[in-house]
């Protein structure tokens, strides 16, 4: 063999490392990857189990027109402004091979989801990390001065929670000739959303995902919004059956139940205020969460030591060993007995016991 | 906005079309997209149907455990030799962004799937497109002449469902210093197949699906067979969560019932030699197929004008206006049934009635 077989971009790069995922049946109160603490929806379920075995047999709709429907009508939009993607990954995949050549340049904000960087780099693409404000507000003159292609958002942001107001937003789209792509992968849980934009603006494309807001990880279903011409272009990216006949019939039946999922939402923003104000009333900082997780800096920033005691203990939480986050951790909020096995593990981790000793 | 959006590769490729697919509850006798006509082994909807709804809850086991464990013990390979894909079609668009940087050659025999040009597009790669011999054997000189970085071999091939033997294979990927894709979604209506070479050379990668073999088109499964270092380069480049619960669990539970697919192959391959020897008959030439379908050449050349009268009597074959294939049908075998409403529709074709004249 002369040369590589693989292509150096990807030999360069780190490769992907497992989230922690406890075995099946193992204990673990699981706080670290944001997965949603209720189940999905009943109707979920019964879909699936209706499904006959031709659905599986014949190759499904390429553009998973029932669950396009279903959005459509859930967010007052357009079919054809719809796309689905095996995941809100698939998405931000599908949207860095379309919008993103070799040599251009992918600016986001940081520290964000660290997946946006990696699709750049396999795309060939260089990467422009600005820097949040210091209160996490917009860096619109900087995010604009990096001659940028596209520019992706986690609105709200990962691992930090906050979210950045939709005017803000569109005062960025407007101004900038790239390709603006909103990550709202957490929207659900927040207070406001920039979905209109996508229908308005002809450069914004919206990302979400049914993995979170609507119990679904396990599914792989997100999608995108933005005006059909964009749509259109993407979709010649996509694999041609991208998204499964379970998994379509499922999504659709997911969204449709909104009534289930305003319902858990309505819970999960509980149970982060109280988790927050409990959080604080232990000497932690916490970011103004709009997602479905907090970051919380430790009391004394032991943030490293406290993970490590806390999954000791059987409580997994997400540290980031990276400059600016080594004194945070980001909480999942669950369930209040969630909550509650924290708070009892904390008072024990803050208060060593002899076994910190031995 | 000064500069288009979207990259020039991407505006330059034809938007996908969706094949032929009847909307469910017509009656068409369906042979045009080489869907299994049975249905997926009973054991896929039990295991479906016993999904707890916390399966869909979670993320999924990133690199699809059961699957892998399950398929390891039915090919005899290592688990670090098998990569889990959303379809087939994932491990080949993984495989174009492993193997192929910008400029790069994509060879590969043709006419053959239609996907791979579009996949090298996609990747800013070239193409070099290889006529297969008269009788369809492999031309190892020509495309080794090519300069090619990776070449794409379906075998057996579509749409001529000939296949080349191993030991061909075997030359051509120890004459070249490229990878060699070797797609066998068809391969379990072969009498031999490719799978060893991909344990035995470094820069032999296979590629199949349980589309086809296992009737599982909808659910989206695929899978490569690669040595472990080719396998673990693979995963950088494929979404984290690439496979869904229900999909890694359904399509485990297809492979581990061999009894059940067996019989289908079986079934298929007798029921594909009736369909030669009775278009035959009727005056076609069909190609020595090791597929689950067959290419046909019409009496006459008239393919085009029998695609046609064909469709009206609601029976989908597949027709390709393209250079080389405009006299022939790619076939579907189907059942019994459909194989004997094929033949009585093709005698009405073949004596025109009344209502030709009309």
């Amino acid at each position: 063999m002369t040369r590589p077989l693989v292509r150096a971009s990807v030999r360069a790069i780190e490769g992907y490392v497992p989230g922690e995922q406890p075995a099946p049946g193992s204990r673990f109160v699981k706080l670290n990857t944001n997965e949603n603490p209720y189940p999905p929806s009943p109707r979920v379920m019964e879909a699936i189990r209706a499904m006959p075995p031709h659905a599986l047999q014949r190759y499904p709709p390429p553009r998973a027109d029932a669950f396009r429907a279903a959005a459509a009508r859930v967010l007052g939009v357009g079919e054809d402004f719809i796309l689905a993607g095996n995941g809100s990954d698939d998405i931000l995949t599908i949207a860095t091979r379309t919008f993103l050549a070799s040599g251009d340049v992918l600016a986001f904000p940081e520290p964000t989801y660290s997946l946006y960087p990696v699709l750049a780099r396999l795309q060939d693409a260089r990467v422009a990390a600005v820097p949040w404000e210091a209160d996490w507000s917009l860096p619109v003159a900087a995010l604009l001065g990096t001659d940028a292609r596209a520019i992706y958002l986690a609105n709200p942001n990962a691992p930090s929670g906050t979210a950045v107001p939709a005017s803000a937003v569109e005062a960025l789209a407007r101004a900038f000739d790239g390709l603006l792509l909103v990550d709202e992968a957490y929207v659900d849980f927040a207070d406001a959303d920039c979905l209109r934009l996508a229908v308005r603006l002809p450069n914004v494309v919206i990302s979400r995902t049914l993995s979170k807001a609507y119990a679904l990880a396990g599914l792989r279903f997100g999608f995108a919004v933005a005006n059909p011409d964009i749509v259109r272009e993407m979709s010649k990216v996509k694999d041609s059956y991208n998204c499964d006949a379970v998994s379509i019939t499922a999504a659709a039946a997911a969204i449709e139940d909104q009534d289930y999922a305003r319902e858990m939402w309505t819970r999960i923003r509980a149970e982060r205020a109280r988790l927050t104000s409990a959080l604080e009333a232990l000497g932690w900082r916490v970011s103004p969460s709009q997602a479905n997780f907090v970051l919380a800096t430790a009391p004394g920033g032991r943030a490293a030591q406290i993970y490590a005691a806390l999954k000791a203990r059987g409580i997994l939480v997400r540290y980031f060993d990276v400059p600016g986050l080594r004194d945070k951790l980001r909480i999942t909020v669950g369930t209040s007995e969630d909550t509650g096995a924290l708070l009892e593990a904390l008072a024990l981790v803050a208060t060593p016991g002899p076994e910190a000793a031995s």
